[in-house]
């Protein structure tokens, strides 16, 4: 499956030792880092004139490019939401004897570059050719996870032979261009700039939109700590300020330049006031130091791999899949801000625009419910929460009552525009609904559901409602016209997975009612009348289902279909969206991702071990697995039903997803929304961790080929550490009181330590 | 209906006597002219400054524009092929004391405009009032259909009052752009100019394009004669040329000029050529003089409506319709040239792009067979068989064997890009081998069909036989993921249309292929298996039908849905396809245009009847008609059924479309392909004309309010008229030997004249 792999197997670093200039954007977006607040693809300081990719993102800054397509359908959004690539302040340019260099011309030697996972640091170095001269640098940067503003960028330059003119140049750039500008238009506007001794700032804002979409202003402020060299000037130009340094460095001689940047926005602080608080913080992360800084960092980094960390024995790269993917996760995303979400690239690329897609509520809650506290899942809900009345518009926007979460936004209005996916990937609502779900019953907790989660409940059944028709022939309510998780079949009618998780979210709508008040309910504006019309809508559900094979069917004609497994497939018709027309993988009966499958997946419970295999068997086999969120729950399923071979298989498809390049666009950014498919492999699937009816269980067992793996979750208050090895599975309470659990269907109760066997 | 007239009614005239400067673009749309190779909407020679869209067009002169998508789908074409704006050489300035005269400005009384539709000119003039002065103008035009590259243009200036010095500035402008241009691109660049006394010369070319597709060079010379005025320079600029003359014009005097213009273009001529010949043409269009071209191109005009003409006694409105409909059409093509063909808005407009679509072998076929030589719809047919390679590369695009017909083209490649259109809306391919049917049975003559006929019956009936799959569960074959004629549904499965013409086509071409020699069959390729497959599929062919209702069922799930009839929507959710998301539009029953109907006007032989009733009054009441082509086919059906006042409700929309601008968006252009629709409604409806089983037959009746109407037909060399008024039919023998033909289902002999009773 490797596709092309970069990096050294390590089990907490990404290493490599050789510059690959071809795959220089591939590098770029695996030693990406980010903080939650902001994050930067690895692009080099210095500067390089060959291909490569500069981004610098910002959590929540976007822009609303305006919509393009072919041919508009009525009802289409007006702008596609991007996050854009902001202002680059990681820049020193260096300049040896009077030319700046350029590592992809110049030539060195002992390059060596590493993501350290477990600091959250990316260090580089190399040795310059000039001559006869050989000169040594060093770089190293992070951002804080304590001080979420703030980058710390340590450069060393050291005269190994010869003495050299060297001029150092840290500065900041607005003038930055998205590459998928949908009408190449630049998104930034300079406000102000300021450049002193040491230090500079820039303020940049973002263009005016004619959609009302608030506009962004950033602020980044610089100082810079250099022994050695002198100041020689402060260059400024239309968003761009530097500070220039420059001497003569001696055989043996090491220049130490150190780079604090502080960024502020507009999000969190007044327009007025940006730049002196980028310059205030700034100056305090000067004052702190380079090292306090690191150290502090890395503490914070330690405390997040305590509670998180999955340990493989026996499989090195595993071990490195899966410390790669949870980095990757909180480096984007660690719950700190309500007003934010996991984008599909996180801080890694530009790609699909976006905040927000279905991917969190599906993949990225339920590994977030077990390695992080419950408030960091409450945010991701409380998220969607205050998207509310942009969902209402949604569903507005289609001539519907209620709510419909996008499949693609900033603000929870719909930005995504291709009718078969806006319009009709309704199932979407779905999962926003099951999250909640989800977090009631991890957490035990019921206030979060009864409160804010309701308002989105009733919205969201209240659109389901009204989404449904009844068809008269058959006294029956359908959904007609829907796309289904599998995206490879689009506009077909009375999707299972869409028809059962519609009706699951309005018999747990009706349910959580239940237990409201009635002022709550008049509050709502909810009358008998349409809780009877709910009922209705769920007692007369239709559901596609064939007896004969004893399986749910994925919609209404898809048994007509030319039956085939992938097995039959060429070679090179993989994958099939890149080499079949669009009407061909339509009507072919291969399934892009889990769809009655994905059914099984959230509603676990509520299937016998005999219907997930027979509908496993059936669908699997015509599953081909072209989205990256596909194998986890195949994975999951797989385990369950006693497929270890297949649950092993799924796993490794997404395992090393980016670190092997296996779909050849890593490129373009990390899948960082399909990062959690691993650990929920692991632990949902090999381990069979099950929390939905309030009790937690396991089932584990060993993959061929591991020795034995741990994990630890957050449960209830408690810490708990689960190691499996071939022989038995050790359950160890870290903290917190004694729970009683099951393991292997076996009521437990767990104490200090529990240790079973299969 | 009527959303706005602009033009008095009249039976052979356009006529306005107001300028409504906001209803430009739309006096434009409707006062377009053109001979087949070129034309041009009825823009000013002298310039205005409020808003219009100039725009002149040559035959099979395109532009491949690239691709604009929102996201892009495997298949898709690289270019969507665009009519381009070509040079404007109707241009002439007028100056008038050293002001330069502006409609949209000047103070003018008497304006006058019209299109005289029996002679194929254009006319206009105003008196034009400075301070206490009046100058009267005069403009007449035509575009010969004698002479196809010649437009001749005489321009009078006479002051009524005082003395003014007057400048005319004939020029040919080059420097045009298409308003739909995707990324605004220019298409043209000057190859060169040439300026001297009285005449000039522009020859422009469409710009290098990356998809290698043929450009294409455009040269035109202009020869001006004038009275009065002295030459008084020569201008010119990049992509512009002109002569100027300038003199005094005292009181009574009158200037006259006439401007002869020829086109040449690289399609018939060496590009080196191009300017002599132009030149050459344009100085021979002088030397026989304006009033001789003039003579000539109306006697062709009278002669083409001596063969065409359709009377109606008793509604003015109506007899002006059919006339503009038939005017417009003959304007837009007549059969000189295979290598074009009949494109949505002719030369009256650029959008939609495009020379080809569907609408030809539906709508324009059938009455180009009646009205016109039997060599015109030969050209038709030929086009598509020239075309035949690109149709077999549309197959291959989507993994098929055999030949797609484009919904879109210029060269038989396939431009549109919308999936559900492209590469669903397949049920095209059907009316290409329908036309070829129509044609024999027609005409009676199957030599084209067993010669070339024959390759494109092959080529379609392969891709349908690729494009069809075995339903094991079913032991059936089925056409999934299909679009039919209701584009309002997309992606639907075992559209009853589509199943039908598919088989249809492959038992035509098994037909035809049985009456050829073993020989053409080698040379076709085709073996004893092929034929084999194709009999099992028409044999084992699944069509959706409801035996309680009686009726075929438009495709797989359509009975599920929540069905309604048109008169429950509101006025102001109408169009739908304006207020309504797209999902709704397409989850609804409401039909776009005939469907399962237009299976029974293409195949109407085939169907009794009581099928036909059924049918009809299962569909009809759910058909909201939002496309200009519905109306005519449920007129024809109506009428067969006995339903006489629906037949001519549905007649009236067809009629006046653009003369009533009932689309709101004549301003666009004309509804060329939808003009024969109210020909077929008056000759196949009312008059119930057919012809498929090779014997002509009539069963008129007369609309309620027409006192009668008349219309001839050219029918296997002969040419009869028919008049049908309430008491009688009478059916004259203008030419050709006597025929055996039916009347209301008798046989009878039509010698001389036969009067008949219903």
């Amino acid at each position: 499956m490797t596709n092309k792999r970069l990096f050294e197997i390590n089990s907490w670093k990404l290493i490599s030792n050789k510059l690959e200039k071809k795959e220089k954007r591939l590098q770029e977006s695996l030693t990406s880092i980010g903080n939650g607040y902001m994050g930067m693809r690895g692009n080099f300081e210095e500067g390089y004139s060959g291909d490569f990719h500069q981004g610098t993102y910002i959590a929540g800054v976007w822009f609303p490019d305006k919509t393009r397509v072919g041919w508009w359908k009525n009802g289409y959004p007006q702008y596609f939401g991007k996050v854009i690539n902001a202002l680059n302040f990681i820049g020193v340019d260096i300049y040896v004897d009077g030319t700046k260099i350029d590592l992809y011309k110049e030539n060195i030697t002992d390059f060596h570059l590493e993501l350290d996972m477990k600091e959250g640091i990316l260090r580089r170095s190399f040795i310059l050719h000039k001559g006869e001269s050989r000169i040594q640098f060093k770089f190293e940067r992070f951002l804080s996870i304590v001080a979420k503003e703030v980058c710390a960028i340590d450069i060393m330059v050291t005269a190994l032979t010869g003495t050299h003119k060297i001029e150092l140049v840290p500065y900041l750039d607005g003038d930055v261009t998205n590459e998928d500008s949908n009408y190449e238009e630049k998104f930034w506007e300079e406000i102000s700039r300021k450049v002193e001794a040491n230090a500079a700032n820039l303020i940049m804002k973002t263009v005016d939109n004619p959609f009302g979409t608030p506009r962004f202003a950033v602020s980044a402020s610089m100082v810079n700590t250099i022994n050695h060299l002198e100041v020689t000037s402060y260059n400024e130009k239309p968003m761009y300020v530097a500070n220039a340094y420059n001497n003569k460095l001696k055989q043996g001689e090491t220049i130490h330049l150190q780079k604090y940047v502080a960024v502020s926005t507009s999000r969190d602080w007044e327009e007025e006031r940006l730049g002196a608080v980028s310059d205030l913080l700034a100056k305090q992360a000067r004052e702190k130091g380079y090292d306090s800084l690191k150290e502090e960092h890395i503490a914070a980094w330690a405390a997040r791999w305590e509670k998180a960390d999955v340990q493989i024995d026996g499989d090195e790269e595993a071990q490195q899949g899966i410390r790669f993917n949870i980095f990757q996760l909180f480096s984007t995303y660690y719950g700190d801000d309500a007003r934010l979400n996991v984008g599909p690239k996180g801080f890694t690329g530009e790609k699909y625009g976006g905040a927000t897609y279905w991917d969190t509520e599906a993949y990225i809650v339920p590994m977030y419910l077990a390695v992080a506290e419950p408030k960091v899942t409450e945010q991701l809900l409380r998220y969607r929460r205050q998207q509310l009345p942009g969902a209402e518009h949604n569903a507005k926007q289609q001539g519907l009552k209620g709510a419909l979460y996008p499949m693609v936004t900033f603000t929870g209005v719909e930005c995504h525009n291709e009718w078969e996916i806006t319009f009709e990937e309704i199932h979407r609502n779905g999962a926003i609904a099951h999250a909640i779900f989800n977090y009631t019953t991890y957490t035990g907790d019921e206030t979060y559901a009864l409160n804010e989660g309701l308002d989105v409940l009733v919205g969201i059944s209240r659109f389901w409602a009204d989404r449904v028709h009844y068809s008269k022939k058959n006294d029956q309510y359908m959904i007609h016209g829907v796309t289904g998780p599998n995206e490879y079949e689009n506009n077909v009618n009375n999707n299972w997975y869409t028809n059962k998780i519609a009706t699951w979210t309005l018999r747990y709508t009706l349910e959580l009612l239940d237990k409201t008040t009635s002022k709550r309910k008049t509050d709502l504006n909810i009358g008998k009348s349409e809780l009877a019309k709910w009922q209705e809508i769920i007692d007369k559900m239709y559901f596609p289902v064939d007896e004969e094979l004893g399986i749910f069917v994925q919609h209404d004609t898809f048994l007509d279909k030319d039956l085939q497994t992938v097995d039959t497939l060429l070679k090179e018709e993989r994958p099939l969206n890149q080499n079949w027309s669009w009407d061909k993988i339509l009507r072919s009966c291969f399934i892009k991702q889990a769809d009655v499958l994905q059914g099984m997946y959230f509603l676990n419970h509520e299937f016998s071990l005999e219907e997930k295999k027979r509908n496993f068997d059936f669908y699997e086999p015509m599953t081909v697995h072209e989205s990256s969120l596909s194998p986890c729950v195949h994975s999951i399923l797989a385990a369950e039903i006693g497929l270890e071979e297949k649950a092993y298989e799924m796993y490794q498809r997404t395992a090393r997803l980016d670190l092997d390049n296996y779909n050849n666009d890593t490129e373009d950014g990390l899948h960082i929304t399909s990062m959690s498919g691993s650990w929920l492999a692991i632990v949902h699937g090999f381990a069979g961790m099950r929390t939905a009816t309030g009790i937690l269980s396991f089932a584990p067992f060993v993959p061929k080929g591991w020795n034995s793996y741990t994990f630890t979750i957050n449960y209830r208050n408690r810490l708990i550490r689960v190691t499996t090895t071939s022989e038995e599975v050790k359950l160890e309470l870290l903290s917190g009181n004694a729970l009683k659990i099951q393991l292997y269907g076996k009521d437990i109760l767990l104490e200090k330590e529990f240790v079973g066997k299969k």
